[in-house]
């Protein structure tokens, strides 16, 4: 297996470093694309109007690496149309540090980079761990590299991509894997109000997570039980059902 | 009708300003949200790691406008959340100048502010003129306007989002409407790479564009025939085939 690697926390964050380490363990080729800093939320944002850098990194003796001072869709970008001189099987974006679960994917810099790499025809993977603290990320990286090997061995779609979340806490707590649909994540109070030292507002994004439990085969569900979430997911965002609807207006 | 309006091109563009003025000559109550300077290919990202800071812009009389120094998508946040003290019918983000057609909506911060408005309970509308010189705008405004009141009369569901292009040139030569599909748009020789005046290497995004015109519903193969494309498109990106096939996994 030949894999690009890469993440929204940044080169030097601590869950690439494992993943990567994990999976040339098991001797697959790594090949490491990813922000030079962190890039998070960057949703599927590319840089347009400035130039890229890329910096070779000497941080894993066995994969060959970049640090780029892009997002994550452009190392994706960059790295399978310049960087990397070899046919890439997969593009696996994390480990990153807490969840991308429900509507949050959209802005998540760990799942667009993924997209990106399905949208460019190399089947991805993003696993993030639903953790702040006590951070572990080595049942995490295997779960990564399980799903890596039941993709190559099943010869997936170009365009497969999962969203794989792992709950928090010790491995012999979690309850089992679910394949799950996008559930739903909104904020209350989304922004803090805040003033200056001269008295001007400013606004800070902030806001008190509210997920909605009650579909039972959603990824928050999943989470909130305890159990690993595969969520395959689509760059199609066609409406197919508001197509038929609105074909009757006028 | 009480109107939200943002864009990507920034609060001082052309095509924001023709929007509200028409919608303003239409007795549409309407505010503005936009970002202070240009913000295309912002996808959905947001700022979480700075403040945002909003500046009331008393640009045109009759609406009520913010420039916010953060991306498309924080400017609906904020709008919605704490700028605008109104409720909110409709979110209309544009008119941006260029299309956002296939799988290049991923990148869009023109679409990206209209699904936020769509995640956020708030209908909305992306508008796009395939164009880059000699603009007029006032045709797009029109169809804008023209979607947001049948919209608005239909009581759509809070998540409806259409993401429209209309074709460059003259109204006379436009063929007709198409509600249609994201269609394919990919990339050859995405990156140019170039030479600094000390001698190293940086790339810069380009690329020469690949339209798959041959899904005659799709975005791209309205465009190219010169019609109007009404896309509707959604946020679940879960890929509910793929579920079917990985259940069976291992």
């Amino acid at each position: 297996m030949k894999i690009l690697i890469t993440n929204d926390d940044g080169i030097y964050a601590q869950g690439i470093d494992e993943l990567v380490n994990f999976f040339l363990k098991k001797e697959a080729k790594v090949y490491v694309v990813a922000p030079d800093r962190e890039r998070s939320a960057s949703g599927q944002a590319i840089t347009l109007h400035s130039p890229l850098r890329a910096q070779k990194v000497t941080k894993w003796e066995k994969a060959i690496s970049w640090a780029v001072d892009g997002t994550p869709t452009d190392c994706v970008k960059l790295g399978l149309a310049e960087l990397v001189d070899d046919s890439i099987d997969m593009v696996i974006s994390g480990i990153n540090i807490g969840p991308n679960l429900g509507t949050d994917v959209l802005y998540s810099g760990t799942v667009s980079a993924a997209i990106e790499g399905a949208v460019s025809g190399v089947p991805a993977i993003a696993i993030s761990l639903v953790s702040a603290d006590n951070i572990d990320f080595s049942y995490s990286a295997n779960v990564a590299y399980r799903f890596a090997k039941l993709m190559y061995n099943n010869n997936v779609p170009k365009d497969t991509l999962l969203n794989i979340n792992v709950p928090d806490g010790e491995e012999n707590k979690i309850k089992g894997l679910k394949y799950t649909v996008l559930g739903q994540v909104r904020y209350k109070n989304p922004f803090e109000k805040r003033k200056d030292p001269r008295g001007k507002h400013y606004y800070w994004l902030s806001g008190e997570r509210n997920q909605d439990v009650s579909n039972r085969q959603s990824d928050v569900y999943a989470i909130s039980k305890n159990f690993v979430s595969v969520c395959p997911i689509h760059f199609d965002f066609t409406n197919y059902r508001l197509l038929e609807i609105i074909k009757d207006w006028k």
